[in-house]
Protein backbone atom coordinates (compact mmCIF):
# COMPACT_ATOMS: atom_id res chain seq x y z
CA UNK A 1 0.00 0.00 0.00
CA UNK A 2 1.25 3.51 -0.64
CA UNK A 3 2.22 5.68 1.76
CA UNK A 4 3.00 9.41 2.82
CA UNK A 5 6.95 9.70 3.55
CA UNK A 6 7.44 8.37 7.09
CA UNK A 7 7.70 11.69 8.79
CA UNK A 8 4.32 12.96 7.57
CA UNK A 9 2.11 9.78 7.62
CA UNK A 10 3.76 9.95 11.50
CA UNK A 11 2.18 13.20 11.99
CA UNK A 12 -1.20 12.11 10.49
CA UNK A 13 -1.09 8.85 12.57
CA UNK A 14 -0.55 11.32 15.64
CA UNK A 15 -3.20 13.70 14.84
CA UNK A 16 -6.19 11.72 14.60
CA UNK A 17 -5.60 9.98 17.67
CA UNK A 18 -7.26 13.43 18.95
CA UNK A 19 -11.27 12.42 19.72
CA UNK A 20 -13.49 14.40 16.63
CA UNK A 21 -9.86 14.84 14.30
CA UNK A 22 -10.83 12.57 11.27
CA UNK A 23 -8.14 11.78 8.50
CA UNK A 24 -9.25 14.17 6.44
CA UNK A 25 -8.36 17.38 8.72
CA UNK A 26 -4.87 15.11 10.32
CA UNK A 27 -3.76 15.22 6.77
CA UNK A 28 -4.82 18.89 5.86
CA UNK A 29 -2.80 19.94 8.94
CA UNK A 30 -0.07 18.15 7.66
CA UNK A 31 0.38 19.27 4.22
CA UNK A 32 0.40 22.56 4.97
CA UNK A 33 2.69 21.84 8.02
CA UNK A 34 5.33 20.53 5.54
CA UNK A 35 5.19 23.57 3.75
CA UNK A 36 5.41 25.85 6.69
CA UNK A 37 9.32 28.01 7.67
CA UNK A 38 10.22 25.28 10.10
CA UNK A 39 10.51 28.29 12.14
CA UNK A 40 6.75 28.73 12.29
CA UNK A 41 6.42 24.96 12.62
CA UNK A 42 8.78 25.36 15.80
CA UNK A 43 6.29 27.30 17.14
CA UNK A 44 3.27 25.29 16.64
CA UNK A 45 5.38 22.61 18.24
CA UNK A 46 6.19 24.86 21.03
CA UNK A 47 2.18 26.25 21.42
CA UNK A 48 1.77 22.71 22.25
CA UNK A 49 3.75 21.93 24.85
CA UNK A 50 3.23 25.09 26.52
CA UNK A 51 -0.39 24.80 26.59
CA UNK A 52 -0.20 21.59 28.11
CA UNK A 53 2.40 22.97 30.87
CA UNK A 54 1.20 25.84 31.60
CA UNK A 55 -2.22 25.66 31.85
CA UNK A 56 -4.18 24.44 35.09
CA UNK A 57 -7.55 24.21 36.76
CA UNK A 58 -8.71 26.68 39.54
CA UNK A 59 -8.85 24.99 42.68
CA UNK A 60 -12.81 26.65 43.35
CA UNK A 61 -15.03 26.78 40.17
CA UNK A 62 -12.48 23.52 38.22
CA UNK A 63 -12.31 25.68 35.07
CA UNK A 64 -9.46 26.19 33.24
CA UNK A 65 -6.94 29.20 34.16
CA UNK A 66 -3.30 30.41 34.38
CA UNK A 67 -3.41 30.90 38.10
CA UNK A 68 -5.05 29.70 41.31
CA UNK A 69 -7.55 31.26 42.13
CA UNK A 70 -8.67 31.74 38.46
CA UNK A 71 -9.42 35.40 37.61
CA UNK A 72 -13.61 34.89 37.97
CA UNK A 73 -13.17 33.24 41.26
CA UNK A 74 -11.01 36.48 42.77
CA UNK A 75 -12.71 39.03 40.87
CA UNK A 76 -14.69 41.48 43.37
CA UNK A 77 -16.86 42.82 40.32
CA UNK A 78 -18.60 39.52 39.83
CA UNK A 79 -22.31 38.81 41.49
CA UNK A 80 -21.13 35.71 44.34
CA UNK A 81 -24.55 35.01 45.03
CA UNK A 82 -25.11 33.56 41.40
CA UNK A 83 -23.61 30.60 40.71
CA UNK A 84 -23.70 28.72 37.12
CA UNK A 85 -22.80 24.62 36.82
CA UNK A 86 -21.76 23.65 33.82
CA UNK A 87 -20.34 20.63 32.18
CA UNK A 88 -17.01 21.50 30.89
CA UNK A 89 -14.65 25.23 30.51
CA UNK A 90 -15.81 25.57 26.68
CA UNK A 91 -19.31 26.05 28.34
CA UNK A 92 -17.89 28.91 30.51
CA UNK A 93 -16.29 30.68 27.12
CA UNK A 94 -19.66 30.13 25.64
CA UNK A 95 -21.95 31.46 28.43
CA UNK A 96 -19.50 34.63 28.54
CA UNK A 97 -19.04 35.43 25.41
CA UNK A 98 -22.77 36.59 25.78
CA UNK A 99 -21.93 39.05 28.22
CA UNK A 100 -25.37 38.27 30.51
CA UNK A 101 -24.18 36.40 32.99
CA UNK A 102 -22.05 38.53 35.70
CA UNK A 103 -21.59 35.72 38.77
CA UNK A 104 -19.52 33.00 39.50
CA UNK A 105 -19.24 28.93 37.48
CA UNK A 106 -18.39 25.65 38.69
CA UNK A 107 -17.47 23.44 36.60
CA UNK A 108 -18.66 19.78 37.08
CA UNK A 109 -15.74 18.30 34.50
CA UNK A 110 -18.69 16.44 32.53
CA UNK A 111 -22.01 14.77 33.13
CA UNK A 112 -23.31 11.21 34.71
CA UNK A 113 -23.37 8.59 32.19
CA UNK A 114 -23.86 4.64 33.20
CA UNK A 115 -22.48 4.26 29.37
CA UNK A 116 -19.22 5.72 30.15
CA UNK A 117 -19.04 4.73 33.40
CA UNK A 118 -19.15 8.18 34.79
CA UNK A 119 -20.53 8.29 38.41
CA UNK A 120 -21.70 12.07 40.44
CA UNK A 121 -18.48 10.86 42.44
CA UNK A 122 -15.90 11.22 39.55
CA UNK A 123 -17.04 14.94 39.11
CA UNK A 124 -16.60 18.09 41.08
CA UNK A 125 -20.01 17.95 42.92
CA UNK A 126 -19.16 17.25 46.38
CA UNK A 127 -17.78 20.65 47.00
CA UNK A 128 -21.12 22.42 45.52
CA UNK A 129 -22.63 22.66 49.20
CA UNK A 130 -19.84 23.83 50.96
CA UNK A 131 -19.20 26.92 48.11
CA UNK A 132 -22.75 27.31 48.58
CA UNK A 133 -22.45 28.11 52.03
CA UNK A 134 -19.28 29.68 51.77
CA UNK A 135 -19.69 32.15 48.73
CA UNK A 136 -23.55 32.80 50.53
CA UNK A 137 -24.66 31.64 47.09
CA UNK A 138 -28.85 32.40 46.33
CA UNK A 139 -29.13 31.09 43.17
CA UNK A 140 -27.64 28.04 41.18
CA UNK A 141 -28.22 28.32 37.38
CA UNK A 142 -27.79 24.93 35.81
CA UNK A 143 -26.68 25.06 32.72
CA UNK A 144 -25.92 21.78 31.38
CA UNK A 145 -26.57 20.86 27.86
CA UNK A 146 -30.16 19.34 27.04
CA UNK A 147 -28.67 16.19 26.70
CA UNK A 148 -30.08 12.98 28.28
CA UNK A 149 -27.09 12.65 30.40
CA UNK A 150 -27.30 16.07 31.30
CA UNK A 151 -30.79 16.20 32.39
CA UNK A 152 -29.79 13.49 34.64
CA UNK A 153 -27.32 15.22 36.22
CA UNK A 154 -29.50 18.45 36.46
CA UNK A 155 -31.76 15.99 38.33
CA UNK A 156 -29.20 14.43 40.48
CA UNK A 157 -28.03 18.23 41.41
CA UNK A 158 -31.56 19.10 42.00
CA UNK A 159 -32.28 16.99 44.66
CA UNK A 160 -28.95 17.43 45.79
CA UNK A 161 -29.21 21.07 46.40
CA UNK A 162 -32.63 20.69 47.29
CA UNK A 163 -32.19 21.20 51.25
CA UNK A 164 -30.71 24.17 50.46
CA UNK A 165 -32.35 27.86 51.18
CA UNK A 166 -31.57 28.92 47.50
CA UNK A 167 -33.47 29.30 44.04
CA UNK A 168 -32.63 26.46 41.70
CA UNK A 169 -33.09 28.02 37.78
CA UNK A 170 -32.26 25.87 34.44
CA UNK A 171 -31.66 27.44 31.27
CA UNK A 172 -34.12 27.83 28.82
CA UNK A 173 -34.91 25.17 25.59
CA UNK A 174 -36.47 25.57 22.54
CA UNK A 175 -36.23 26.84 18.92
CA UNK A 176 -32.46 28.28 18.40
CA UNK A 177 -32.32 32.04 17.08
CA UNK A 178 -32.75 31.71 13.03
CA UNK A 179 -34.20 28.02 13.62
CA UNK A 180 -36.97 26.58 11.82
CA UNK A 181 -39.97 24.26 13.16
CA UNK A 182 -39.39 22.39 10.10
CA UNK A 183 -35.60 21.31 10.38
CA UNK A 184 -36.13 20.77 14.40
CA UNK A 185 -35.82 17.66 15.93
CA UNK A 186 -39.78 17.10 17.43
CA UNK A 187 -38.10 16.73 21.25
CA UNK A 188 -36.96 20.30 21.16
CA UNK A 189 -40.25 20.98 19.63
CA UNK A 190 -41.93 19.48 22.43
CA UNK A 191 -40.05 21.49 25.24
CA UNK A 192 -40.66 24.50 23.40
CA UNK A 193 -44.50 24.38 23.82
CA UNK A 194 -43.85 22.96 27.39
CA UNK A 195 -41.70 25.88 28.37
CA UNK A 196 -44.00 28.56 26.86
CA UNK A 197 -44.18 31.98 27.73
CA UNK A 198 -47.02 33.75 28.58
CA UNK A 199 -47.13 37.10 25.86
CA UNK A 200 -50.44 38.74 26.86
CA UNK B 1 -13.83 39.89 26.92
CA UNK B 2 -13.14 36.51 28.32
CA UNK B 3 -10.44 34.74 27.18
CA UNK B 4 -8.94 30.93 27.96
CA UNK B 5 -5.67 30.60 29.88
CA UNK B 6 -2.77 32.50 27.06
CA UNK B 7 -0.88 29.31 26.48
CA UNK B 8 -4.47 27.46 26.01
CA UNK B 9 -5.60 30.44 23.41
CA UNK B 10 -1.79 30.94 21.82
CA UNK B 11 -2.66 27.46 20.94
CA UNK B 12 -5.75 27.82 19.43
CA UNK B 13 -4.63 30.65 17.49
CA UNK B 14 -1.61 28.99 15.98
CA UNK B 15 -3.91 26.44 14.78
CA UNK B 16 -6.41 28.45 13.26
CA UNK B 17 -3.94 30.01 11.02
CA UNK B 18 -3.90 26.71 9.31
CA UNK B 19 -5.95 26.85 6.15
CA UNK B 20 -9.25 24.62 6.56
CA UNK B 21 -8.83 24.77 10.53
CA UNK B 22 -11.34 26.89 12.02
CA UNK B 23 -12.21 27.77 15.85
CA UNK B 24 -14.06 24.55 16.95
CA UNK B 25 -11.77 22.07 15.46
CA UNK B 26 -8.47 24.13 17.17
CA UNK B 27 -10.80 24.34 20.14
CA UNK B 28 -11.09 20.42 20.26
CA UNK B 29 -7.20 20.11 19.82
CA UNK B 30 -6.35 21.95 22.24
CA UNK B 31 -8.43 21.34 24.84
CA UNK B 32 -7.58 17.51 24.24
CA UNK B 33 -3.95 18.20 24.46
CA UNK B 34 -4.23 20.02 28.08
CA UNK B 35 -5.65 16.62 28.95
CA UNK B 36 -2.99 14.71 28.00
CA UNK B 37 0.28 13.00 29.18
CA UNK B 38 2.73 15.24 28.78
CA UNK B 39 4.58 12.60 27.58
CA UNK B 40 2.29 12.31 24.46
CA UNK B 41 1.92 16.01 24.14
CA UNK B 42 5.96 16.11 23.65
CA UNK B 43 5.41 12.96 20.95
CA UNK B 44 3.11 15.07 18.71
CA UNK B 45 5.37 18.52 18.94
CA UNK B 46 7.96 16.43 18.29
CA UNK B 47 5.93 14.51 15.67
CA UNK B 48 5.60 18.05 13.99
CA UNK B 49 9.20 19.04 13.76
CA UNK B 50 10.20 15.89 12.08
CA UNK B 51 7.22 15.89 9.39
CA UNK B 52 8.81 19.59 8.47
CA UNK B 53 12.42 18.60 8.79
CA UNK B 54 12.18 15.05 6.66
CA UNK B 55 9.38 15.65 4.17
CA UNK B 56 11.32 16.57 0.72
CA UNK B 57 10.24 16.75 -2.76
CA UNK B 58 11.53 14.52 -5.56
CA UNK B 59 12.93 16.33 -7.69
CA UNK B 60 12.20 14.30 -10.97
CA UNK B 61 7.95 13.87 -10.08
CA UNK B 62 7.64 16.59 -7.51
CA UNK B 63 6.05 14.40 -4.93
CA UNK B 64 6.30 14.32 -1.29
CA UNK B 65 9.06 12.04 -0.65
CA UNK B 66 11.58 10.88 1.97
CA UNK B 67 14.41 10.25 -0.38
CA UNK B 68 14.79 11.82 -3.69
CA UNK B 69 14.14 10.37 -6.00
CA UNK B 70 11.23 8.83 -4.77
CA UNK B 71 10.28 5.34 -4.23
CA UNK B 72 7.76 5.72 -7.05
CA UNK B 73 10.08 7.50 -9.79
CA UNK B 74 12.84 5.04 -8.60
CA UNK B 75 10.75 1.93 -8.97
CA UNK B 76 11.46 -0.81 -11.70
CA UNK B 77 8.30 -2.31 -11.74
CA UNK B 78 6.15 0.55 -11.99
CA UNK B 79 5.29 1.13 -16.15
CA UNK B 80 7.81 3.94 -17.12
CA UNK B 81 5.19 4.66 -20.45
CA UNK B 82 2.64 6.24 -18.67
CA UNK B 83 2.46 9.24 -16.82
CA UNK B 84 -0.45 10.73 -14.46
CA UNK B 85 -0.37 14.14 -13.79
CA UNK B 86 -2.07 15.56 -10.95
CA UNK B 87 -2.27 18.30 -8.77
CA UNK B 88 -1.34 17.54 -5.70
CA UNK B 89 0.49 15.01 -3.58
CA UNK B 90 -3.11 14.22 -1.91
CA UNK B 91 -4.24 13.25 -5.46
CA UNK B 92 -1.00 10.80 -5.85
CA UNK B 93 -2.24 9.58 -2.82
CA UNK B 94 -5.70 9.06 -3.84
CA UNK B 95 -4.99 7.29 -6.84
CA UNK B 96 -2.59 4.98 -5.52
CA UNK B 97 -5.05 3.59 -3.28
CA UNK B 98 -7.67 2.64 -6.32
CA UNK B 99 -4.64 0.01 -7.04
CA UNK B 100 -5.53 0.59 -10.96
CA UNK B 101 -2.61 2.54 -12.46
CA UNK B 102 1.00 1.48 -12.32
CA UNK B 103 2.83 4.04 -14.39
CA UNK B 104 4.09 7.05 -12.83
CA UNK B 105 3.27 10.52 -12.23
CA UNK B 106 4.13 14.35 -12.38
CA UNK B 107 2.70 16.68 -9.55
CA UNK B 108 2.25 20.18 -10.71
CA UNK B 109 1.91 21.58 -7.43
CA UNK B 110 -1.39 23.45 -8.45
CA UNK B 111 -3.45 24.64 -11.19
CA UNK B 112 -3.21 27.68 -13.19
CA UNK B 113 -5.38 30.51 -11.58
CA UNK B 114 -5.67 34.32 -12.39
CA UNK B 115 -7.59 34.63 -9.21
CA UNK B 116 -5.25 33.35 -7.10
CA UNK B 117 -2.40 34.84 -9.47
CA UNK B 118 -0.40 31.15 -10.61
CA UNK B 119 0.46 31.23 -13.92
CA UNK B 120 2.29 28.32 -15.98
CA UNK B 121 5.54 29.28 -14.76
CA UNK B 122 4.75 28.65 -11.48
CA UNK B 123 3.90 25.18 -11.70
CA UNK B 124 5.61 21.98 -12.66
CA UNK B 125 5.42 21.85 -16.04
CA UNK B 126 8.57 23.24 -17.70
CA UNK B 127 10.25 19.97 -17.25
CA UNK B 128 7.46 17.60 -18.51
CA UNK B 129 8.14 17.74 -22.04
CA UNK B 130 12.19 16.44 -20.92
CA UNK B 131 10.39 13.77 -19.38
CA UNK B 132 8.55 12.61 -21.96
CA UNK B 133 11.50 12.63 -24.31
CA UNK B 134 13.98 10.97 -21.41
CA UNK B 135 11.56 8.98 -20.07
CA UNK B 136 10.03 7.31 -23.29
CA UNK B 137 6.23 8.29 -22.09
CA UNK B 138 3.52 7.29 -24.59
CA UNK B 139 0.31 8.43 -22.80
CA UNK B 140 -0.22 11.14 -20.26
CA UNK B 141 -3.34 10.58 -18.22
CA UNK B 142 -4.39 14.26 -17.19
CA UNK B 143 -6.07 13.68 -13.77
CA UNK B 144 -7.01 17.54 -12.97
CA UNK B 145 -9.62 17.77 -10.46
CA UNK B 146 -12.80 19.00 -12.86
CA UNK B 147 -12.63 22.31 -11.26
CA UNK B 148 -12.56 25.92 -13.50
CA UNK B 149 -9.07 26.23 -13.11
CA UNK B 150 -8.20 22.36 -13.51
CA UNK B 151 -9.90 23.10 -17.08
CA UNK B 152 -7.71 25.62 -17.77
CA UNK B 153 -4.63 24.27 -16.57
CA UNK B 154 -5.92 20.88 -18.40
CA UNK B 155 -6.34 22.78 -21.82
CA UNK B 156 -2.91 24.65 -21.18
CA UNK B 157 -1.13 20.87 -20.90
CA UNK B 158 -2.86 19.62 -24.00
CA UNK B 159 -1.75 22.43 -26.21
CA UNK B 160 1.79 22.11 -24.72
CA UNK B 161 2.17 18.59 -25.52
CA UNK B 162 0.03 18.30 -28.55
CA UNK B 163 3.35 18.20 -30.60
CA UNK B 164 4.39 15.18 -28.70
CA UNK B 165 3.94 11.71 -30.54
CA UNK B 166 2.03 11.05 -27.29
CA UNK B 167 -1.48 9.77 -26.58
CA UNK B 168 -3.07 12.29 -23.86
CA UNK B 169 -6.11 11.08 -21.85
CA UNK B 170 -8.23 12.20 -19.22
CA UNK B 171 -9.75 10.41 -16.50
CA UNK B 172 -13.67 10.05 -16.73
CA UNK B 173 -15.89 12.20 -15.56
CA UNK B 174 -19.77 11.54 -14.19
CA UNK B 175 -21.70 10.32 -11.43
CA UNK B 176 -19.83 9.07 -8.69
CA UNK B 177 -20.81 5.18 -7.44
CA UNK B 178 -23.89 5.69 -4.99
CA UNK B 179 -24.31 8.70 -6.52
CA UNK B 180 -27.91 9.54 -7.57
CA UNK B 181 -29.44 12.15 -10.42
CA UNK B 182 -31.28 13.72 -7.72
CA UNK B 183 -28.65 15.22 -6.03
CA UNK B 184 -26.07 15.46 -8.63
CA UNK B 185 -25.28 19.09 -9.99
CA UNK B 186 -26.36 19.92 -13.59
CA UNK B 187 -22.82 20.35 -15.19
CA UNK B 188 -21.79 16.89 -13.74
CA UNK B 189 -25.14 15.47 -15.09
CA UNK B 190 -24.66 17.42 -18.67
CA UNK B 191 -20.73 15.77 -18.36
CA UNK B 192 -21.99 12.07 -17.79
CA UNK B 193 -24.36 12.20 -20.54
CA UNK B 194 -21.79 14.08 -23.01
CA UNK B 195 -19.12 11.16 -22.18
CA UNK B 196 -21.87 8.25 -22.33
CA UNK B 197 -20.91 4.60 -23.18
CA UNK B 198 -21.69 2.47 -25.88
CA UNK B 199 -22.52 -0.58 -24.21
CA UNK B 200 -24.17 -2.57 -27.05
Amino acid sequence: MYRYPRALEKLIHKLTQIPGIGRKTAQRIAFHVISMDEKKVKEIADAFLKARKNTRTCSICHNLSESDPCDICASKDRDSTKLCVVEKPIDVAAIESTGVFNGKYHVLGGVISAMDGVGAEDLNISDLGDRIKREGIKEVIIALNPTHEGEITAHYLISLLSNYKINITRIGIGLPIGGSLEYTDFVTIAEAIRSRKKIK
